[in-house]
């Protein structure tokens, strides 16, 4: 049972920014540009990182849903996303995105366990200062979002059919709140 | 020395911030928003929350700065700030915000550690749906905050002058950038 009185239905962080869109519309477009926004690194790639840090967390919701997302950038591709989660290190991904993820599995515990070598390897690896600062940002947003979802105990569907359709529309539709059009 | 190509001369987070502006303006807004929004938590105790949570963290740069900034809407005083910082139990604060401080430091290791009975008692004490959310989103966004930091090992002023420049703009002018108005 979540910690504060939301809205019945609503799974995962989607029942906390209902209960605050103050600050909901600055997270969602947060995750947008960051996500999804032009950028060098696949959305996939950046999903998986996101999946990653979530997993690393044991946060379900996230874990569940970003899976989704990033299996959707990836023609379903689901075994690449668990095989990363797995362990990045043997998955069948590139030696930067290896590399970023190393360093995602860092700022998961701690910024301050980031090192010269681990940035190092990702720069060896071909990555650039952006691509470095995006990972990082994007583990520390995910260690944002599943404090957020975990320490309301928001509501987490069991069905795997509802992540899907979750990642689907996370993936083609995005991050930011659009209002239904009307005719 | 930074892990990323930054401007010379810019402290902690800003220096990020103008590194990647397209995720900064989100970055601000939502701590305006939490920090400075319309709120039953005055300004000072959110950011007692927010200094407490970077504490934990270990995060020198926003610790200092967030220090400054509790302090300027506290009337310069620093020893509440730092009471706090050594121990919410003890420190000359109201039962409310002691009870948010622990739900804080739960989320700050994870948030799967907060449990029924943290929120129950900051209930008891008088805390409100919305108060538990922030003090939770507070925590929850400086672990974002603190990672981002130290994770792309931003610069950090020695001099205590500096931080308490800082905490006076953060207090009174805010954290969303402003364009000079020119006359």
């Amino acid at each position: 049972m979540p910690h504060i009185a939301f809205a019945e239905g609503l799974p995962g962080i989607t029942a906390a920014f209902a209960f605050r869109p103050e600050t909901a519309v600055h997270m969602r477009a947060m995750a947008d540009e960051l996500l999804r926004g032009p950028n060098t690194l696949t959305p996939g790639e950046r999903e998986m990182i996101a999946t990653y840090v979530s997993s690393r967390n044991d946060c379900h919701f996230c874990t569940a849903s970003h899976r989704a997302a990033a299996a959707h950038h990836l023609a379903g591709d689901y075994a690449l996303v668990d095989a990363v989660c797995a362990n990045p290190a043997t998955a069948p991904v590139s030696d930067k995105l290896k590399a970023l993820l190393a360093i995602a599995a860092r700022v998961q515990h701690s910024g301050r366990d980031v090192t010269a070598e681990d940035v190092g390897r990702a720069r060896a690896e071909g990555a650039t200062d952006r691509e470095i600062h995006d990972a990082v940002l994007i583990a520390a947003m995910f260690s944002m979002f599943n404090r957020y979802v975990d320490g309301l105990a928001t509501w987490a569907p069991d069905a795997q059919d509802a992540y899907d359709a979750m990642g689907r529309r996370m993936a083609h539709e995005g991050y930011v709140r659009r209002e239904p059009v009307t005719p």
